[in-house]
């Protein structure tokens, strides 16, 4: 019988669904994958051998049990030999990471540039430091399964385009196909790249490294300069008709609160941004992450207050998605407890008024990783989701 | 060879794939079909003889063009065999209508009942008149899909138990078992029965009902005595972890803005919420309406303030959401332009001082039949995605 591409696609589906189960599950034997496929033995050992062959799994030792019989092998992600390459696209700098299918970190680099530096300039750079990073993750034995990138702006998913970066002060830069083309014109044209946000792939470094503790629908706040969210719902990123959502530094939190950067008056933002929170004492971010640590009674009463907006815009965004989990990320966390447990008391006031409990707050685990493991995730997530 | 588990879920995915390029595309053959889905022409021929056989689909006549050969049958959905049955339980009102597969009111019934009735006397009203609604319909000859249930509060999916309705005053009342254990004792049980929140039954009226002109992601908005949203993202629902999301009328727009009905302060609901403004000026919620319709200036000026705060929220939940359209609906709507285009003048605006444009802003297409009538959808969203 001719395989269609009905067939080659179910194939595709099928073969993802045996690697999130395996993911989920270590140990699990093929007999195991079938009852919880529906896939007969077969078609599972066919292709559990294809994904041991292309390196996504391999098999555990057997464990002794003394029972009598054929033991069944149990099986795991392979960390050995594919790696995910995620970079970060920051303000000012770049840093690149690659890491095995779990997340782990096998390597780490970064650099700075002038933010006002030419985006041709900055581009080049970029793959430079990628291309470095394949050639390091392949002389160490391993195959790269593709790119990932995270921007701090709003990316058109189907194009790779970053439409719009406003502290970059860039627009319409389509950064695929131009890191696609530098690949390609040095020989590496095989490697896929990915283009998204960086809140949202800072989420799916939550999402797709800690499958079986991880929290649908997850809500993850990236905290620094701008402010930004990263939704995780069924699995799949929240991005909105133009990669446009997320967008909740610009929730007005107040009518004529405070002007933003944006022009508009009373945004999140335009409390608690950490420019604004320097800005405000006249001091550079180092120095206000310094005074917060040294407990300085005129910025922690400052951060409280700020910390308390904080804790509105989480309301507000729980009663909007309700989230099993919001995680907490970005430069922002280093201002410690006078900032987050205030917000998390506010929020927590805010939800007793009304008799109900808050989900589940915590700290993002990738902690200032979060964007280049983020963008590594993304890779996974997008071979994971053929459909 | 043997029909396996994963090959009856593919089939019944490639059959409502199908109808859902047939229900988009009025007028497609079998051959283009074939085209669309990449299955081969006679699998397609199998299962839209199946379709027709069923009621699904039916075939339009054939246009004599001129040209020689075989001419392709045109499809359609067919709208004569088949019924959906909606039902809305309101606050203090039963709604119950019969729609064609396109959405068509084919009857419609309603029933007031006094809010502080006990549950099972609501309930029981309720079971009565979607049985009769069953009879009528099978009496005119058409086949019961299945009856969809809207009611004013969340609701867990996976069960169909309404968790809280504040409006209402109920808590964990298992809807859906209750009807259908009632349908069962009347020999009805072979008819499918789904529950879920209004405003997430009134967003699918505007999405399974014109799906030539749907826009996605959609924001619904649904103003009434309560204010909820509903949201669709990628053809789905999107509901949170226990069914919560959407209660917008929450989000705080004020800090120590008027107490709301929920204990918390500042509220969207405070606001504008239709009771909360008719209360403002002493007068029932009809009064108020006529008020408006009569252009009594106090009550405008009231109006136009609502407005803006209903602007603010508009603004706040396009920056999370990124929707593609935005949907006004409920029974606030007849308050009328005061209301409606000072919340656009203020949505606007706000979007207007940071450069952007807003998305398409429209009214609720079913008006007030759409909670019944987005029940209806919810009986053809359930059939349309099997997965």
């Amino acid at each position: 019988m001719a395989i269609t591409g009905d067939q080659r696609l179910l194939k595709r589906i099928n073969r993802m669904a045996l690697v999130r189960l395996v993911r989920g599950h270590p140990g699990l034997s093929r007999a195991e994958l079938a009852v919880e496929t529906g896939l007969t033995k077969s078609t599972v050992s066919l292709l559990v051998q294809e994904l041991i062959d292309e390196g996504w799994l391999c098999e555990d030792d057997v464990l002794v049990t003394g029972a009598i019989g054929r033991r069944p092998t149990p099986l795991r992600l392979d960390d050995q030999r594919l790696a995910l390459i995620g970079v970060e696209l920051g303000v000012g700098m770049i840093g690149v990471v690659a890491t095995t299918l779990n997340g782990e970190v096998i390597s780490k680099y970064s650099h700075s540039f002038t933010v006002d530096s030419e985006i041709p300039l900055v581009l080049s750079m970029l793959c430079r430091a990628i291309m470095d990073t394949v050639h390091a993750t392949r002389g160490a034995g391993r195959e790269v399964l593709g790119v990932g990138i995270g921007v701090p702006g709003a990316v058109q998913e189907s194009s790779g385009v970053l439409c719009v970066a406003p502290n970059l002060g860039w627009r319409d830069v389509a950064i695929r196909d131009e890191v696609m083309r530098v690949l390609q014109a040095h020989s590496l044209g095989d490697i896929q790249v990915f283009v998204q946000n960086d809140a949202d792939v800072a989420a799916l470094s939550e999402v797709e490294f800690s499958p079986s503790s991880t929290h649908d629908p997850l809500l993850f706040l990236s905290l620094g300069i701008g402010v930004g969210a990263g939704v995780v719902v069924g699995g799949r990123l929240l991005l909105g008709r133009g990669g446009f959502a997320g967008e909740v530094g610009h929730i007005q939190l107040q009518p004529d609160g405070p002007v933003c950067s944006c022009g508009r008056k009373g945004c999140a933002e335009a409390f608690f941004g950490l420019q604004v929170l320097a800005n405000s004492f006249h001091l550079s971010r180092e120095q206000l992450f310094e005074r917060a640590s040294q407990g300085d009674p005129e910025v922690v009463s400052a951060l409280r207050s700020a910390g308390q907006h904080l804790g509105v815009l989480m309301h507000n965004l729980w009663v909007t998605l309700d989230p099993a989990q919001i995680v907490l990320g970005g430069r922002s966390c280093r201002l410690g407890p006078a900032f987050l447990d205030s917000a998390r008391e506010t929020f927590n006031a805010l939800a007793h008024e009304a008799g109900l409990e808050t989900p589940l707050v915590v700290q993002a685990k990738y902690a200032e990783l979060m964007v280049p493991v983020g963008a590594s995730a993304l890779v996974l997530h997008k071979y994971l989701q053929p459909i």
